[in-house]
């Protein structure tokens, strides 16, 4: 496949607002966001009002929107950073970047500012190379290439689904991790991008993502929530539920997914102490989340991210219903969101636009 | 499994001389090299004699040794690059690191020397982590760790057997990159060691490696040559073929190929335009080595290296019987490899020492 061109309008950034003073967040975000549209999601738990700074071209959907247009779901849950899986939704774009609302935009190795959402656009808009591995990392950044012994007949590689950014300063470590080394923060700067090769899962951050809308979309969504799970990042699970689905997801239909830059800066937030009961549910569901995706087998039938969800669903039924409930509801979620994604996705545009 | 501490004494650098001149080479390397025994083996090919500075532990092998140890094998080849295989098979040490004779040291982003034995010997020494992708490269390097959803249970890794360093300035592009780009440079230094994923195949360059020589040492030999093959890396498929072999060998075992730092800085050297004709040869035969391995299973009574490339070799002359002849002898060159490897290993010490 060639690159592609694309335009501004055919991307949204959606956030997710789990807070409501927005002003310190959009303003640092403005030299980037300001050409796109925006959908930002109100958080449902959330009472303030928003404060977005003027300047946007955005629109902000809230509690009373979700409940209209899912309805009364008992298996899909959109408060805390779930509440951005209903931006996803109602977007008629084909190109979605996602980014939490407590990072603003990083700098690189040379000061410079990091255009998160270019770097996605590039990362999506450039082949991936899921079937054989390239030392050099993505042959598609500019002055990278293929190493020697590449087969020419893999290099031109397959359609990026997924591109899964990184972060600075406060990394994405589990409660534990981040409860051992409460000093650390992350300055490594790691200059480059990478498929991550096909039948290699990862653990998905929703932190700084982008995606093909109109290819995998269905398989970003808000399936897994943790019981007494908070607002903070290491409490949560559901951006590494929805990443192995889409993961599975991408091999089966021969997409790809790429992992690196852009970077994204994070600001601290929240103690990792008081969280350790609650992450330790989540770290336990990890050790039966894993299996179950390396060894889950979709058929051939399965041609759409639709199709592979409800395959998904099924197997997980048959193979952890004697396991935590969790997991049957996650099962349902997954059923209940592809009925909900065909039926929004008929509408002539966005409810609510 | 826990990081170890190894002796300098557990440790051979095996060079392959290809130029008789290696002042510039050994002086450059004096800083980093001189705490380790040198295994350096005279392309059989060069005539004249090599040139040596003083102040190295190092034992020289030539042509008669390799006659005398190998004897007169029709499918094992030592010229040019693959000299350095029979410095992998007259080694008594635990871990090898073999760099090219027209490579020195590499500076970091800081410009600071980068030590390549000291970062082979880390990676090899610390776990690899081949069954989950780690989004923030190896969690084993100083900084890093396992990001958020990564199962506890995946965490103590495997060992690694592998160590793949990359390279500035000569990048290891195939001639015909390299013809189309001349100019280019690799100046691009990414400050990252990933494991590579259980089941991704990656080609392995012979450049700048290091390897655990106890449990992976028999898969790295010199098994494909090809017909026109020179003294140019871009000529020469040998390197990844055997690290075809080592990865596939590797996933079937449960232990791990790192590929990133450290770098080491290649010397211009060759003509890409005047290799074009002969380095095709290398790039159709890609296209049918590689399905080959990506297919190629192992019964689970491979238990060792040996048993595991006896498999391929059967495997291979069943399934490229009909194909390139060279298949044909790549497959006799494993088995004779194999031969002399557990003849040459039950010897009291190195033959020639």
């Amino acid at each position: 496949m060639a690159q592609e061109n694309i335009k501004d309008s055919e991307v949204d950034i959606v956030i997710g607002a789990l807070q409501s003073d927005l002003t310190e967040f959009f303003n640092a975000w403005r030299p980037i966001f300001s050409r796109f549209h925006l959908i930002i999601v109100k958080d449902p738990d959330l009472k303030e009002e928003l404060v977005i700074p003027k300047g946007f071209d955005h629109h902000v959907y809230t509690k009373s929107d979700i409940d209209r247009v899912v309805g009364s779901s008992t298996s899909l849950f959109f408060s805390g950073y779930s509440c951005r899986y209903f931006g996803y939704l109602v977007s008629r774009k084909k190109y979605i970047i996602s980014i939490d609302d407590d990072c603003l935009p990083a700098r690189d190795s040379n000061g410079n500012l990091v255009d998160a959402v270019g770097q996605h656009i590039i990362n999506l808009t450039t082949p991936a190379t899921p079937f054989f591995f390239n030392t050099l990392y993505d042959p598609y950044c500019e002055g990278v290439d293929f190493v020697r012994g590449y087969p020419f007949s893999l290099r031109s590689g397959v359609n990026c689904a997924l591109s899964c950014g990184l972060w600075l300063n406060l990394a994405d470590y589990d409660a534990p991790t981040q409860a051992l080394k409460p000093e650390h923060r992350n300055s490594h700067y790691v200059d480059a991008v990478m498929t991550v090769p096909t039948r290699a899962l990862l653990p998905v951050s929703g932190i700084n993502i982008a995606f093909n809308r109109e290819v995998v979309g269905p398989a970003l969504f808000p399936g897994l929530r943790l019981a007494r799970e908070g607002k903070l990042r290491w409490e949560t699970i559901e951006d590494i539920w929805c990443g192995m689905c889409a993961k599975v997801v991408c091999d089966h239909l021969g997409l790809g997914v790429k992992s690196g830059l852009p970077y994204v800066w994070r600001k601290e937030k929240g103690n990792p102490i008081e969280s350790l009961k609650k992450e330790w549910e989540g770290v336990k569901l990890m050790e039966e989340i894993v299996p179950f995706f390396q060894s889950v087998r979709l058929p051939r039938t399965a041609a759409t991210t639709e199709d592979c969800l409800l395959e998904i669903s099924k197997a997980l039924k048959e193979q952890l219903k004697n396991s935590d409930p969790l997991f049957a509801r996650a099962a349902e979620a997954m059923q209940e969101w592809v009925k909900i994604w065909k039926a929004a996705g008929t509408g002539p545009s966005a409810p609510g636009v």
